[in-house]
């Protein structure tokens, strides 16, 4: 394709040289930004979700305030499964909640093919971020990927350990399977509307996929993935998968998905994940979002002893570990996106 | 040291060769049986814990029931937190809280060393199970590892992500440390108390020690649980060290302890972990506990699965990845350990 030239994100991503590297914050259009949080204040958050326009002001306020490198597009996972039939609050303290949440075998058939009008506004937002950004500031989309999703369709909301829906699976492995199938052929056109729509590179958010006990970590959630993967066809622009808290162990079968970066949670080594699978993907990651809490001095260190561990040559893209917390101080955000530009990396050693 | 001869229980923790692996129930005695149920409906939980012939009958309902081959102490890990003079409080409904959580170095002073007196019923509870059981049976005495109790220090009571310790632990390491070290200080003398009132085997619990990073685990988590197991002196009984959830790719970092054996989590595989620290550490574990929730021959099934993955000769330790949940029916606990005592292992391959 021709076109602009790409943006440092995409360049990484792509495991092209790059001069720095790139930087980003999960969750970056959120709750500790007072210019979200005015937006908030007078919108709700589902209607904040389809107005592209807001959603569009959300989205950019991390870019012009701290100049991350990538703008991701602000939306919910939960609007695949509103779009799927399956009814989703947004209250205004707690997290999002279903109503009646899938708990049989016969409640997987209330799971039906995606209404695209409902989720219409996110390729909408899309395409005005990528009309508002220069070329060198990438514009990701995303969503959840199929086990994370069908986590919170049978669970009901955010859990500490997934208690259902492990049970589900080993209770009803058929029904669970075909229920994965459906979100994942859900998730593909709604990730093609966002690509259509200029996004540089997709995020798969696979949250809580580590619950599962790591044979069906291998059966079950890194195939769904990769089925989205591949059904995004051989034009898509390059996929980033989280899969999730706890994955450290998991990282070869995760690169197994097919995507071009694999984003690594906290708890992960970023040294020992460069030495298992750094040579077959791109990685992303991983500061604990808890030392964006502490003063600027100690969050530029921890920095630093971060990508001390990406290894000469190697184009990392650098994110925290998880979501930003919203008792973060902007201005220690500000200091972790500085640190990160102003780190050089190491040259390549000479072949 | 003469005596009876040890239970198949010590004598696999031992590394010894075994006919059949020992199995028992992390949280065995609890919510979902009905004697313990019937004891909670007239007892409030911290008078059942000061009970020892209370705690006593409640610890022997498993082996009773379901004959596995160990009784664990019925107490909570918040019992040398309340001794070190952090009130806590077991709300009827709910976890356990505490109202003056450890949020700042200065409040670090508070935390003081222990009064004996108010874990005192703990090591006579053992006793009381010790008295009770034949010498095949084991009694395992417990406590929380020091991060772990810090971490409830620090939080106030359980938490998903145990966000504000990590935050603590990057903002005042020196604090930290200091925290750390007067728990470990005040969990030497508490497991002593148990193991000279005969528990055969003792179980330090750091389910949250994965939260941290990686870097940090190795810097604090495991040295002070090392602290502890090296203050129990030579003639200790041998213990269990569980390194908590999402720890799979730390477990040669968890087996410098010095513990004879590592618990494991669900989410680890059985297999790997046997290739990793197999030699140097003897394997507890690992079934999810929502297997539970299936129907007895899924739960046969799973559990035949599992025990392929122990290499033959090696003594394996049978239990459930975390805590049995509340919700398991008594006959499906049953179902578990009755596949698990009849599962023969494969003879050790000839020399």
């Amino acid at each position: 394709m021709s076109g602009p030239p790409a943006s440092l994100f995409v360049r990484a991503l792509r495991g092209e040289p790059v001069e720095r590297y790139p930087v980003w914050m999960m969750r970056q259009a959120g709750r500790y930004l007072p210019g979200y949080q005015a937006v908030r204040a007078r919108t709700p958050f589902l209607d904040l979700c389809r107005s592209p326009d807001l959603a569009a002001e959300v989205s950019l306020e991390p870019v012009e305030r701290f100049g991350v490198d990538a703008a991701i597009v602000f939306a919910d996972i939960l609007l695949t499964a509103d779009a799927m039939g399956v009814a989703v609050e947004f209250p205004a303290t707690g997290g999002p909640r279903i109503g009646r949440p899938i708990r049989t075998p016969a409640d997987v058939r209330r799971v039906h093919e995606p209404d695209a009008r409902r989720t219409a506004a996110v390729a909408a937002t899309v395409a005005r971020l990528r009309r508002a950004l220069p070329a060198d500031r990438a514009v990701i989309g995303f969503s959840a990927a199929p086990f994370t999703l069908c986590a919170y369709l049978i669970e009901g909301g955010s859990s500490r350990d997934f208690w259902r829906t492990r049970a589900f699976a080993y209770q009803h492995p058929d029904a669970f399977e075909e229920l994965l199938g459906r979100a994942a052929d859900a998730l593909v056109p709604y990730l093609r509307e966002q690509a259509a729509a200029g996004a540089n590179a997709l995020q798969l958010f696979d949250t809580w996929g580590a619950v599962l006990e790591p044979a069906l970590f291998e059966r079950w959630v890194v195939p769904m993935a990769a089925r989205v993967i591949e059904g995004l066809g051989a034009d898509r622009p390059p996929v980033i998968y989280f899969p999730g808290l706890g994955a450290a162990d998991r990282l070869e079968a995760a690169a197994a998905t097919g995507a071009e970066a694999l984003s690594l949670d906290w708890q992960t080594s970023l040294g020992r994940a460069y030495a298992r699978v750094g040579t077959r993907v791109r990685l992303q990651g991983n500061l604990d979002p808890t030392v964006l809490l502490a003063d600027p001095g100690t969050i530029g260190r921890a920095v630093e002893r971060m990508l001390a561990e990406v290894p000469p040559g190697r184009p990392h893209l650098v994110n925290l570990g998880h979501g930003i917390l919203k008792e973060t101080p902007p201005e220690h955000a500000a200091a972790f996106v500085r640190a990160a530009q102003a780190f050089r990396p190491a040259a390549s050693p000479c072949p």
